[in-house]
This record gives structure tokens, C-alpha cells and sequence, in this order.
């Protein structure tokens, strides 16, 4: 079976969550009301956490070979669980769909919820992942922007935060790092120089830990042979004539009060665990980002906004996690760099 | 004559900024420190803000049709200097350089810079842009990635914050956003309904704010046709048998205390004034994003940190901003979204 949801939910229907078919208390008695000048998201509301989770995959036409089992990926989803049931989110697991499934689950559960009483909805992949924004479900790759797409441009989550944690690879580099040495820190002693270029994954060593491992395919194409439409619309400005005076642009003086318009893409934050182009690392105790996500929030939730809890998760990947092997020097002593982009309005606290 | 730097700081040779060669008094007398441990990053040292302004573009094989002239961004450039003058960065102002002129430039700052006592290096690229990256040179588009790495990997530049503040579009998509009645919050007032899927640009009008327009060449490719390591791997890995129990993977409490590595990427900011496939809008007072970004600073920088400034400047674009023109209905009403990534592990105040 591989369709799950939280068992500390059972009885919620996944395709219907309103608060009053779940087994919780509704935690949004009054509508979440957006107010534009508020510095904070309006967090009161119904919180969501969906869990894409991908352990095992299935040897597809989409996979020449079939992508190994991510051993670990257990204990991420249980300790996300942990903390966001503390956070009082409702959760959904969903273990190793497929791709039209995810899309059709999680289109099904974006449409059912209530606009009026939802705060945020959190969705995590945990999988294997490439260059290029590409997920795996069991069966295929496909874009993350397709999940982020299904709840960021949906009516129901305007103006509240749509968060994404992803953990998988973004291609097969490793890093080495920066070494410094703390009680000089002089160039003259920094160990790796001048090593600080990336390398490709080595052709014949395998890491127990990588999410991914794939020779890619063409990088992406970056002539600038597209077809301009510059001097044509140059001369149709000129024939127009009648174009505001730039002092005009900003309608904020004269527009209706009552209403306003925001861009299609705000309120969405994204976690990669680690920058375009490089392993992410795992091993049977989790993943190295989900696990110190998790650590930091449980420790810093209720004195620290998101932004700065994912800085101090940042600090424990970046200074504190290495990979060591006993005999693979080219897997040994790699670093891991988790990335987060952003197009938040508001400042999020738990 | 294209190449200028600061004349606030006039008498610094561009190939030789070590403060002693500088107008100004040197900011940092001692060497700055990094301390692991610090939650902030340690500003007290020299700051850099290089500006790459483009004004016009030459027509070359790379460009078809050459790009449209970008009034306004001269605006951008003075507001920016003023504030970061204040702020106590020395900064070097580029117009209009070719990309090779832009790599070399660069290459020489960043082989110049004194680690000791550097502490912060912002660059600043005003141009056109598009999909996957790019930014316009003044002959040639380039992509974006090409500067970071001249300062992201450079050694002199190792644990100190590397911020990149792009105005660019990143395609030619509009967005017209989604409107909320604030009043009553109500689904069934939301204006644009069902309009928030993103629409392509028409071609038979043009906006004078525009920052780039072009018919982009094929999509990415996406398919998953990569040659995969996977069961090569796998049975290497049982064929091995030599890899260290997931618990001693963790390294944090073997290692050598003197020296921490930090991954290659780290202590990166880039705010891009839109997220992708989108255009950027801009008027001969300058670029939304760059004027919200001053002025955000300009109010804030004693009390707030980066991050922190960041939404504020997302809500003022995102909430505040509107295109307004008088016929061209296809280009009225439409919105824009900054987006911002980051690899910090400190938080940064000016």
C-alpha cells in the first residue's frame, strides 16, 4: 500500500479537509483574517503538513535503471511528524506515489480546503532528486515547480505562506569545501586551497548516502538566438504615442482601498537542502537537512521567525556535517550547502 | 567612455582596493574575525559595493535586434551609492561593460581584495535578463552564475557575505496577481478569478517599463533519458563492503577543532527583482525593486537585519506596485514578485 496519512489523523478524509471531519479540535474557530499592514502571517488559522515521502521506486521506461532505496527516509517523516504535530499542523503522508497520483492527491486536497480557515500549508518531498528542479515520484521525474504550482497559484492559499522543504539531490557534484583555520585564519593555511573547485561524482565509487547519482544529459542550452522583439515594439511605442508619464506608475494613491491585487507568486518559500548541481547526503538516521530542520525548530520555535531558524539550520549543515568513509577518499570529507529561495510578505512564526 | 567607478571614493585604483590605497579612512584596523559561534557576520571590516549599471546595448551577433535603451537606471545607480555610501561600503560603479570586460573587472577585485580585512562584498547588476539565468553585457548576453562564482568561490572571500542584488527580468511572462476584497475576504470577490494562471506576453503591444522582451527558444528539456549509475553502483557497494555505520557519519565531535571546513557555496544572497519567467518593471525614476530596496534600508538598517528588510521590500513591491497605462490594456494591472535565495549561516546586519 502506498498511500498513507498520518496515523495521529487517522480519521481525516484526505479529500476533505475541513476541520469539522477531523478527529482534532478545530484550531480556527473565527475566519484567519489578512491584514495588509500586519508584520506576521495570521498563523491562528488550520496549519497543513504533507508528506511526499519516497523510499522504494519502480523500474519505469522514465528509469533506465531503477533508483536506489533511500534507507532513512523513515525517520525523517517520523521526526517531521514529531515536531509538526507539536506545531499543531494536521499531517498527510503519502508514501511513494506515483506521479499522477501525487498530482491528483494533492490538487484533490489544495481545492478542498477552506479559504477562510487556513493559516499554511507545509509540503515535503523527500526523494531523489537532478539538476534542472527534477523529483522523482516512484515511477518518473518531474518538475518541483508542478507540486509548487498545484498549491501556489491556488485561489484557496492567496496571501497565506506555502513552505517547501525538499530534500534530494540537485544533481551529482560534491563539494569539498573551505578549510579555515580558526586560531589564525590565514590563507597560508587554509588546507584545501586551491581545491575549491567542485568535482563530478567519481565513475567508480559509490556513496551509501547520495539521493541521486546520474551522468546528465545536455547542459541547458544559453545562446541568445531568440527571436527579439525589440526594434519592432520600439517603433510601435513610437506610433502609440501614448504612454503614462513614469510619475504615474504607481497607482497606490488612487487605487480602491477596499481591494488588493498581489503577485501570483508571493508568500512561497522554498528549503533545498543543498545548491543546484550537488548530492545531498542521508544515511539510516535521516537525512542530514530534514533532521537538523526539525532540531532546530522543536529547539526555537517560539522565540525565532522561520527566516532565522533556517539560517541556524544553514549553520549546523554547512559547519557541522562531513562525510567520512573508511576507504572512498573521493566521497570522503564532502560538504553539504542547504538553499533556501523566498517570496514572503510577511515575517512566519510557529 | 564606459568604465567608471564611485567618485565618492574617486582616487581608488579598481585594481587595487586595500583601503590603503583608498580616499577614506580604512574601516576595518584590525583584521575581521570569524567566529564559528557568532549568530552574526562580522561587519566591522572594508565593504565592497560593485555596480554593473547598463544604460545601452550595442548590436552585436549576439544580439539580433539590440536591446531597448534602460531609462531610469541611472536613478538606480545614485540611490544606491547614496545608501550604501552611508552604510560605509566603498563602492565602484561599471557602465555598459562587454561581458569580457565584466569577467576580467571582477576577477581583478576579487584577486585584490585583503582577506584580513575584508568583510562584505554586494554586487549589484542592472540590466535585461531572461530565462535560465541570464543577464545582458553590453554585448553579449552572460549568465549570472559567471559572477557569483568569481566572488562565491573565490578563497579571499571565505566565510564573509556575498550579496548580489539583480534588477533583471527573467522572461516575458506578465502576472496579473490576485485580488482580495479586504473588506470580507470573501472567495467570491476575488476579482480576477479565474484569471492567475501567468499570460505570455501579446505581441502587438509594448510597455516602456519593460526590461527585456523575447520570445524564448525551446523549454528546458526534462526527460529523464540520463544514463544512470545506480545498479553499477549498487553493486559496487555490496562487492566493497567497507562503509562506516550511518552513526559515525556525523564528524562534529572527532574532528580537529582548529579547523572547520564550510561548503563552497555558503554565505550567499542573491535577490532577483522577479521570480522566474517573469518580466521586471521600471520607469525613469528607476527599477521598483532596486528603489523599494534602498529605501527599505535607508529606513531600517539600524533596527532590522537583511532578511528582515528583505520581506519589507517584498511587501512594498508585491502590495504597492501596479502598472498603470492609459490603452494597452493586455499590459495594465500587472504585478511583480522579488524573489530572493540565500545560503547565509549568520545573520547579517549593515
Amino acid at each position: 500500500m502506498v498511500n498513507m496519512y498520518n496515523r495521529t489523523s487517522a480519521d481525516i478524509n484526505p479529500y476533505d479537509v475541513r476541520p469539522s471531519n477531523s478527529s482534532r479540535e478545530p484550531t480556527a474557530p473565527v475566519a484567519v483574517k489578512f491584514d495588509k499592514d500586519a508584520p506576521y502571517y495570521d498563523m491562528s488559522g488550520d496549519k497543513y503538513l504533507i508528506i511526499l515521502n519516497h523510499h522504494t521506486f519502480e523500474k519505469t521506461k522514465y528509469f533506465k535503471r531503477k533508483p536506489s532505496t533511500r534507507n532513512g527516509t523513515y525517520n525523517d517523516e517520523g521526526r517531521l511528524r514529531q515536531v509538526f504535530d507539536k506545531l499543531g499542523f494536521l499531517t498527510f503522508v503519502f508514501r511513494n506515489l506515483k506521479y499522477q497520483d501525487i498530482i491528483d492527491r494533492l490538487t484533490s486536497i489544495a481545492t478542498t480546503l477552506d479559504r477562510t480557515r487556513t493559516s499554511c500549508v507545509c509540503i515535503t518531498i523527500l526523494t531523489h532528486g537532478d539538476k534542472g528542479g527534477k523529483v522523482f515520484a516512484a515511477d518518473q521525474p518531474y518538475q518541483l515547480s508542478e507540486v509548487m504550482d498545484i498549491f501556489g497559484k491556488h485561489v484557496n492559499l492567496i496571501n497565506k505562506p506555502k513552505l517547501f522543504f525538499v530534500q534530494a539531490c540537485r544533481g551529482g557534484n560534491m563539494d569539498p569545501g573551505h578549510t579555515v583555520n580558526l586560531s589564525t585564519q590565514c590563507d597560508s593555511e587554509l588546507r584545501n586551497m586551491p581545491s575549491y573547485s567542485t568535482s563530478e561524482i567519481p565513475s567508480c565509487h559509490y556513496s551509501s548516502f547520495e539521493e541521486v547519482m546520474m551522468i546528465m544529459e545536455q547542459p541547458q542550452k544559453t545562446d541568445a538566438s531568440s527571436f527579439c522583439l525589440w526594434s519592432f515594439l520600439d517603433s510601435l511605442k513610437a506610433s502609440v504615442g501614448c504612454w503614462k508619464d513614469p510619475d504615474d506608475l504607481d497607482i497606490s494613491d488612487s487605487q480602491d482601498k477596499s481591494f488588493l491585487t498581489v503577485p501570483t507568486h508571493a508568500d512561497t518559500l522554498v528549503v533545498c537542502s543543498t545548491v543546484e548541481d550537488f548530492l545531498s547526503y542521508r544515511d539510516g538516521s535521516g537525512s542530514w537537512m530534514i533532521q537538523a530542520l526539525c532540531n532546530t525548530i522543536l529547539q526555537n520555535h517560539e522565540s525565532q521567525n522561520l527566516l532565522d531558524m533556517i539560517i541556524q539550520m544553514n549553520r549546523t549543515v554547512a559547519y557541522e556535517k562531513t562525510t567520512r568513509f573508511c576507504k572512498l577518499k573521493e566521497m570522503n570529507k564532502k560538504k553539504q550547502m542547504p538553499e533556501t529561495r523566498f517570496t514572503l510578505t510577511k515575517h512566519l512564526k510557529f
